[in-house]
């Protein structure tokens, strides 16, 4: 089930302390013009390095394996690997028994029969979502003119994120926070009615990234509270354009030619330097439990361009879907 | 795009004024004792009726028509239709032009070339969940004895229920409102890293119900605001039982044993009586929209058995797709 | 497992002596012209009454339920019903105890744990063929140009067909024979490369059909026999037309512009009134068996249309499918 | 559509002189001992450098990437890498302009605009077969203890292969030939009624190997020359063992416990180094051709192993979807 899409069809794969990671991407059109070197401001906001992030450190760099051929993509499968250099396995043998809580440690142990890899957190590691960044970066290309741009709203609680990741490092805690994803120059008529629906390919991407766990279109939530007469988008002209924009650019789980825009609710890291008394599976009991290891305080900051990805992702699907039905029938 | 599932699919299809519109269940196991009695409560629930609710009165009498066999399911697909009987065909005729704000007449337009049946809705009716639900019923049978339960929260704002939906007939305006879901009995392991995360396909589900505009599980939206200490649930025991449970059942993508716990925002319907100044694209112009027709005006009031159908077919999916890795192997 | 297709998805469902059985047919282009007249062509070729073909009588009106408006299809899902009226049940109970040789009585007991409905064959009957058919007739609007001609070369090991199937009936034994399909006006390009051959998407619907145990493309079996030089199709011209066409239409997976031609083997009917030593499981030892009821001898005859059928739903969704990669990238 | 299966699913990617090539296997169940030794054998029979294969030589050793930990698959993605390291790219650049005749120069160019790698046949190259064969390994061990067995019955139309095999070195020509595959120890109810049929789902994986051009299950294309009473294969025992297969141990598309026995043609390898005349596209005329290179003049002496390797991938899906319908109910 690490497979998405009905002709955009992204797989991912790999481990955190693994030979590599990466993805395949396959039902890219030809012609694309693409190189190692496209990756790289993606990959940058990514990164770790700023406050509050992992002091773990990795090139990221890409290898193009196959599917691109004298600088344009050639219509065959993308493989794209990310070689990982810096891992400590060691930090992380003794969560395999006492597992974190807020993590997938325990779930992975219990799914798997104690087969997984649970070095850094193995295929549930958030460095995982290299290969989405980079499958994110070919959908861009293919669904422009639309452009995908996500943004921190707040962090901790609070929109002065510098202070509020002080804050965290100060008191040895992870925080949360909330993204913004706006897609402008989206055409009428992406997605499909119900299990296809806007909402649904981009949900169903966006609780692929860990630690996502709310997410809402429009006006979203505060929908809940509104009168139809508040809530409906009166329609301006023939394109379809809307005097408001609850509606965050979709309905009946289609695009209207608005901006498509969404939040997502990230939780604060699992993984914190502060004690926590938690069920440790060998010795049968309740104990502390003092994570060791390099982690994010603050996960939000590297969050913005894996959400891109996502919902580019999603939008590239849906987009190459829309064009199977665009053989003309006139109306008779 | 009207099939979901990897191995329980589910297809829906039909119109609001059409002949009749039902669902199609394949990968059902066979064995499982089925008749047309069993979908009487769920159909009961969703049933217009209440105050609040539309007048289009429908018996909603399901038709099983294959997979079914003395009284039990065969294996084969199972396909349940439900005929449409009190159609008024022309309520719909001038919103085809005159699209109304809110609702999906102009994407659907635009979307076919103006080959959509736009009668009550056509193929985007809110009567097309009959399906789901009919499907739901099922899951629910396959997923035993996990159990599934959705209530209303709040409505128009308020958690007196009964005065806001009075208040809303009173002004002739919809309202929207807060169901929120909860499923017991989960085993560990349920869910697939990433793409079929638990979120991600209850969610995907979620969103193919037509006014669901916000999905947030366990503490939702409020882990932006939460540090990691306050939101880790501490695991308690060796079957993963926690002491909270902020992370609503899901660690990693994976349902953990606890509750999984989900609420949804579902929006005010936009078809109002309330006079509304709208692009009419036939005269070219933007017009007052006077919406004739049979409407609910609080479309949540019916929600809670269709939400409970979406998890529930996620949930069975997931099921037996977790099936699929129970080849014992033991470690050595 | 029962439906198939990336864009233009076929559902089927049904039992032979059910209710009713047909076929939903999922992302169909809105704007077909399409009625209930339209199958009648292909219906009545597939339909049973002539020497060698069962004696049962069905209508085999098909009623479309969903997706159709107003003459035209609106991109939305297509249901097409055949209700089955000529059902005698009581002619096929000895069977679930003591299971035809050839026919799949046994596996569908054992597979489905007792639970399959075995009257007429249940959903392994022939009859099911019927939304094949209908679903066939969809596809074949959709390609058009392209068009699909499917005729039996030979019956019973001879191309005299009418004294092959004189001389079964006289001698109660069924027959054979061979059916050779053509599908002429193909563009360059349809079929992926791999798993989704033209061979592939083809050879798997053929084999959807009951009977069918080979399937070859072009100079098929003869290849094994030839050298390179002789079956190698020189191209003539800039659109790809071969001197030859021992390749079948078809290179590297792909359609290569010249007609596609493939052939497929039809075994015998398993049922025919001639006594078989088989086992009884309920006696627990092999024993005489005189099968009942109304089959057909001579299968192949009805065939043709199922074969074209299955053939224009394999090609509608590769041409759909391809029509995602039209988005134009100038070579630079 | 490089990604197939349902939940044992196969990504193959690659061109033949692309920087590696390999395969993405997902849905693997955790557990299961696999070493890069494992891979040895089968990689070795597909191996060139007998009389007849092509003088191109590859370490062909496999890089497992990700998925496995401590000699165990761990349920997440597999990913198995082929480096590329004697490609000799200057051999085929004429080829894009003069395509070869019954090979895909032509089609791809077509399908791609051009932008397809056409070095060495790029990503239709027979190379990537070795994807294949890596999922084949897996595969195996999933569908344990059945065992898949391949062997050639003839080539160039004789049983005497080394005869054969030193005439077309002779003659400079190709040559084609049938291989039969044998699966043992077959459960009963493998296979889904019609589309995803055990005939189905081997044949759409064999057809995905360049070079096949038929197929046949059991008697197969005799069945066409055969009664009933002749075809019909009589059970013997309560376990479905049968007294002849002609079925090729498959009804109704369902396996029902005999050996599944199937053959496929294998047409001579289009590449030869005799002159051809065929259409040159950048001059506008047919032109002759003698095509350089390093080529296989007997590709069936390679086949047995890919197609066991495709026959085993068939089989590992279709095991583990059918483990989904393998809920308890009894029949009451």
């Amino acid at each position: 089930m690490n497979t998405i899409g009905n002709i955009y069809k992204v797989s991912i794969f790999g481990e955190s302390h693994g030979v590599a990671l990466g993805c395949c991407v396959d039902g890219c059109p030809a012609g694309i013009p693409l190189t190692e070197d496209d990756f790289a401001e993606d990959l940058a906001r990514r990164k770790s390095g700023a406050k509050g992030t992992t002091p773990r450190k990795e090139d990221d760099l890409p290898q193009i394996v196959s599917g691109v051929f004298q600088g344009h993509t050639t219509g065959a499968p993308i493989t794209i690997l990310f070689h990982n250099n810096n891992t400590k396995s060691k930090d992380y043998s003794q969560l395999f028994d006492h597992p974190r809580p807020g993590h997938a440690d325990f779930v992975a142990r219990v799914k798997y029969g104690g087969f997984n890899d649970y070095t850094g957190g193995g295929h549930f590691s958030g460095r995982i979502t290299l290969g989405l960044v980079a499958a994110g970066v070919i959908a861009k290309k293919i669904i422009a003119p639309m452009n995908v741009n996500a943004q921190i709203l707040e962090v901790g609680g609070s929109k002065d994120i510098e202070s509020a990741v002080a804050k965290a490092i100060e008191t040895h805690d992870s925080i949360g926070g909330i993204v913004e994803c706006t897609i402008n120059n989206v055409p009428v008529g992406l997605g499909e009615p119900f299990f296809a629906s806007v909402e649904s390919e981009i949900s169903r991407m966006a609780f692929s990234i860990p630690a996502i766990k709310g997410i809402e279109f429009g006006a979203g939530f505060n929908v809940a509270k509104m009168t139809g007469s508040q809530n409906n988008d009166n329609i301006l002209d023939v394109n379809g354009r809307t005097e408001t924009n609850n509606a965050g650019g979709i309905n009946g789980g289609i695009s209207n030619g608005n901006p498509i825009v969404f939040r997502v609710a990230v939780k604060p890291t699992p993984s914190i330097s502060l004690s926590q008394d938690t069920f440790n599976i060998k010795d049968g009991k309740v104990e502390p439990l003092v994570i060791q290891g390099r982690h994010d305080l603050c996960i939000v900051l590297r969050v913005p361009p894996v959400l891109e990805a996502a919902a580019a992702i999603a939008l590239a699907d849906l987009s190459l879907v829309a064009q199977t039905a665009k053989r003309v029938f006139t109306k008779q």
